[in-house]
């Protein structure tokens, strides 16, 4: 039987699911690809730390970039994580070094991807990175094969399961943002610094690596407007069941007439759509092509298994021998490009402002939002809460959002307006 | 640039369809993948009837199998459709040619399927169908690719669009099947013969290739166990809706510990889930893997456009030199099954009985219940009408299917139940 002998760099979480899936399921695969994969060598910071996978019988290198060079070594994975150190220069070695890489590290690919696209191009071997976006969801493999015969109108989704455990639970528990992320890093499910997923880094990442391949543009990371779910509270997620949405972390990036709108933040989506039925640490993934029309991936972004299950795929097509340019078209005619401005963009809008419960302050709100041009589809006042004023929730008609930012600006010098308004976009409608 | 070579036999909707989705993104097809590919030769019943390409220039072939002799020929596209017959001549005499082939045909797999893959297998060359099952939608390439390192434990979905489009029209606009169904034969969104739809022939065929692709079995017709949807009323729908659930004809496959669950019948989903939210002529298809859990995939099962996509999806990984075996699996590997009894299944069940009103009716119904040992969650019954019999709706409890046959037998003979019972299995829980 033929071999695939690889390196696994990283055996955290995803590294020893990976080593352990490739054990558990060897005959089945071997069995369907008539290759076999061994795990020749591995390598990590710190070789005797407990693990739960046996690695009696396989070599351990200190030094981790030694991986490259090893003579036996088909493929390198790498899982070390970070944008730069071990990783890029692992990977780098590697690729010119004559060997495919695969790679879950989406950060890495996102600040790197294009120059790590044309060394692997050059080196005539592929860079594989299914398990960077998404998890398990097999989008990667999906845009790069399935999908090459489609222009891609959009891409958009839940990308980040940490957000979307978070929201799940404040909507269903009743819960605030603090509350939830203290439970959910005593769960493991967040990490001790949380800044990466909740203020929405690590769904930029991935929307980088979405937009690159699904447009053919240099993965950019300036480019995205990002905001992340830290200024939500329970009330947005009562009021938007209500009004007959559910609020999720989106990932957006849709292709216009003179441009690319890229963004990451938290909106309203109808109850009824897919997405709202997306829940817990799920992630999904919503492709728009000129053919196919709506295509919807939804599945675990994250966890050993459904991770390894990634890694896995990518290195069964290696072992198949099937190669695609990383970023479907040659990573040398990737282009820049220059997001559109979100002034620009049309759509409907959630507001909730925390103002002083007195005569006459709807009516000041009601006219700035009248005076910008901005007509009001719903709005919602509740009763009366000690010193920290009431909060009012407007849902506006579509309107551009320079008008909206106007009106924002305009709300931000009454004394009766307390904070900055939270304002939600309203997607999928 | 390199050239793939094809012949299209067929020219309905799908292959006029594929034709011009070739025509039309040829430029960024051929940037991504390297390779262009022509159209040479093309084959149809009627060469002169009108349609919405323009073939000039391509050699129409009025000798459909002689496509397959063609010496300038890699790749025959089979858009004929039908089990026997011209369709499985064309693809025999291409695979015994050296030319692979690119079918929709999920009839002539169903049945023919593994002899097919066995003669690929034996000339070296490519069987794939990514069309013949849910269109648009990656389903085959996420399971022959991506999902190779997982075991399946289960697949399932909505895999008829003219179904899902019958009962979303009948659920939204309270209106009975035979309405909905002439009105979709009048928009084309069904067949003058709704057979092959309605009653679950079509999604029976697509089962067969997904249980063949998930548990390495032979396709087998004669395995599934069938029920379309002629028996749904629109008051089953709004039962449905105010027991929290909406109603899909689902296509199941299940691996338990002692054999397969194998069935196609119409089931109740929780309005909450993501099958609830696949509404109008949409597909979904739902896998759960050993590592990467659930996947959801949805999209349009149907369609020139979406379907073409599907097909061309399959000629890029063919003009990429990309090679898998048919079934995964080699095809002599593949094993005889015998499905589970559905008697041994356990589950939750909504029936719809048609009663007299009168006393003493539904003390009757729940004795019988109880005496086959199943407990009812919850029962409906409202109003008066006029000579039919009043609806009686029950849900019940999780039982096996055994006692449930046991008690409809029993209902059956009393002379205030109007007619056969109707038994929706409830999913998803």
């Amino acid at each position: 039987m033929k071999k695939l002998n690889i390196a696994i760099a990283g055996l955290g979480t995803v590294g020893c699911g990976t080593y352990q899936l490739l054990k558990d399921n060897a005959a089945s695969i071997e069995e369907s690809i008539g290759t076999s994969i061994h795990v020749v060598a591995v390598s990590a910071r710190d070789r005797d730390k407990p693990r739960p996978i046996d690695l009696a019988g396989v070599r351990f290198v200190e030094d981790t970039l030694a991986l490259a060079d090893l003579p036996d070594v088909d493929v390198v994975v790498e899982l070390i994580g970070g944008i730069e150190g071990v990783a890029k220069n692992l990977c780098e070695k590697a690729l010119s070094n004559g060997k495919s890489v695969v790679t879950a590290n989406k950060a890495m690919l996102a600040h790197h991807g294009v120059a790590l696209g044309a060394l692997a191009e050059k080196n005539d071997v592929s860079l594989s990175f299914e398990a960077a976006a998404c998890g398990g969801i097999p989008i990667i493999k999906t845009m790069r094969e399935a999908m090459v015969g489609n222009r891609i109108l959009s891409v958009q989704g839940i990308m980040n399961g940490t957000c979307n455990y978070i929201l799940t639970r404040m909507a269903r528990d009743h819960l605030e943002f603090a509350d939830v992320l203290a439970q959910a890093q005593a769960l493991g499910y967040a990490e001790a610094d949380p800044t990466a997923d909740v203020d929405g880094f690590d769904t930029a990442h991935k929307l980088c690596i979405l937009t690159a391949l699904s447009f053919g543009v240099k993965p950019t990371m300036a480019s995205v407007s990002i905001e992340g779910i830290r200024r939500i509270s329970s009330v947005d997620l009562a009021y938007a069941a209500e009004l007959g949405y559910r609020l999720k972390l989106l990932g957006v990036a849709k292709l216009h007439k003179d441009g690319i709108e890229q963004r990451v933040s938290p909106c309203l989506v109808p109850l009824s759509s897919t997405l709202a039925s997306v829940d817990e640490v799920l992630n999904a993934v919503q492709l728009q092509g000129d053919a196919v029309g709506p295509l919807n991936l939804i599945g675990r972004g994250a966890g050993a298994q459904a991770t390894a299950s990634a890694v896995v795929g990518d290195l069964i097509d290696l072992a198949r021998g099937h190669k695609v340019n990383p970023w479907i078209r040659p990573s040398s005619s990737l282009t820049d490009f220059t997001p559109l401005p979100l002034e620009g963009r049309i759509g409907r809008w959630y507001l909730r402002l925390q103002v002083t419960d007195k005569a006459g302050v709807l009516a000041d709100i009601a006219a700035i939002l009248r005076d910008n041009a901005i007509s009001i589809e719903s709005l919602l006042q509740r009763g009366k809460q000690d010193g920290t004023g009431v909060p009012v929730i407007i849902v506006t008609h579509q309107t551009n959002e320079a008008k909206l930012r106007a009106a924002l600006a305009q709300m931000a010098v009454l004394d009766t307006v307390w904070e900055e308004p939270l304002c939600l976009r309203i997607e999928q409608e």
